[in-house]
C-alpha cells in the first residue's frame, strides 16, 4: 500500500483546473465520500475517507472508508457482505469530496439498517410541523442476523 | 424564522426509526448537504448546512447553505442567479446528512466554475499513476462575468 500517494493540496487554480488529485483533507484528515448506485443513480450513503481509505479504494476498486465512530479503516461489506465495487470515481472543484459510483454485492443493501439506501426517509412539512416519512422501500436483510448483537 | 426548529438528537433507535427530524450537527454545528438534479439524478454539489440554513431551506423551498469559507449563511444563486428550487428533501439513518433534489434556475450551472456539476473530473489510474480527467461537459457561464473579480 502506498502511504504517500497524494501531494499537498495546491492553490485554487490547480485544485479546480489541475489534473492532479490533491485531496483537501479536513482537520481530522478526512474528505467526504458520496456513494451512488452505478445503475440506478440513487444516493446510497455518505461517509468519510482518510488518505489510506482513498488509496485502498483506488488501488482495489472496493470501497474503503474511515469509520469515525470506530476510528478505524472500514472495508465496506466486510461484516455484512454488502461490498461495493467501484465503477467510477470523481472529485469536486475544490477536491474535498469524492463521488463513488458502485454496484453493491450480497443482499444489495447499503445501510446497516438493512435498507437499500441510508436515505429512506423524506423530510415533509404539514401544518407547520416537520416530520420524517419513510418511503415504501423494505429492508433487504435483518440487521440482527447480519450483525448479531453489535450495537 | 424559527431558530429552534430541531430537538436535540436522540438515541440510535430514535435517530434511525423516528419520525422526528433531529439533525446530528457536528462540532462546528453543521450537517453535510448532498444536492442532486431532480430530473437527471446527477450529483451536483456537496455543501454544509447549519440549523439556520436547514430551517430556511425547509421554510422557503430554496437551497440555503453555510459557507465555511465565508462563514456566513449562503442563499445559493444569490450572486450567480443559479438558485435551487427544492423538490424533495431526505435525511439518512443517523441524521447527519441531508439530500436535496433540486432544479437549478438561471444558467443551469451549479458549480462556481460555470460547470453544471462540481464533479466534472474523473479519477483515473494508468501506469500506476492517478490522474484527474475532465469529462466532456462544458461550462454554462463565464465565472469572470458572473462573479467579477471575486476570488
Amino acid at each position: 500500500m502506498s502511504e504517500h500517494l497524494f501531494a499537498p493540496a495546491g492553490d485554487k487554480k490547480s485544485l479546480e483546473s489541475g489534473s492532479q488529485l490533491t485531496p483537501r483533507f479536513d482537520a481530522n484528515g478526512l474528505v467526504t465520500a458520496i456513494v451512488t448506485d452505478f445503475n440506478s443513480g440513487e444516493l446510497l450513503m455518505v461517509a468519510h475517507m482518510n488518505a489510506e481509505a482513498l488509496t485502498r479504494t483506488i488501488e482495489t476498486g472496493q470501497s474503503h472508508f474511515w469509520s469515525r465512530s470506530r476510528q478505524k479503516l472500514w472495508l465496506k461489506g466486510e461484516t455484512s457482505g454488502t461490498a461495493q465495487r467501484v465503477h467510477e470515481m470523481r472529485t469536486d472543484c475544490d477536491q474535498d469530496a469524492i463521488w463513488l459510483k458502485v454496484t453493491v454485492s450480497g443482499a444489495g443493501a447499503t445501510c446497516h439498517t438493512g435498507m437499500t439506501s441510508c436515505f429512506y426517509r423524506k423530510i415533509e412539512t404539514s401544518d407547520g410541523k416537520i416530520n420524517l416519512l419513510r418511503d415504501d422501500s423494505d429492508p433487504q436483510f435483518d440487521p440482527a442476523v447480519i450483525y448479531g448483537n453489535e450495537d
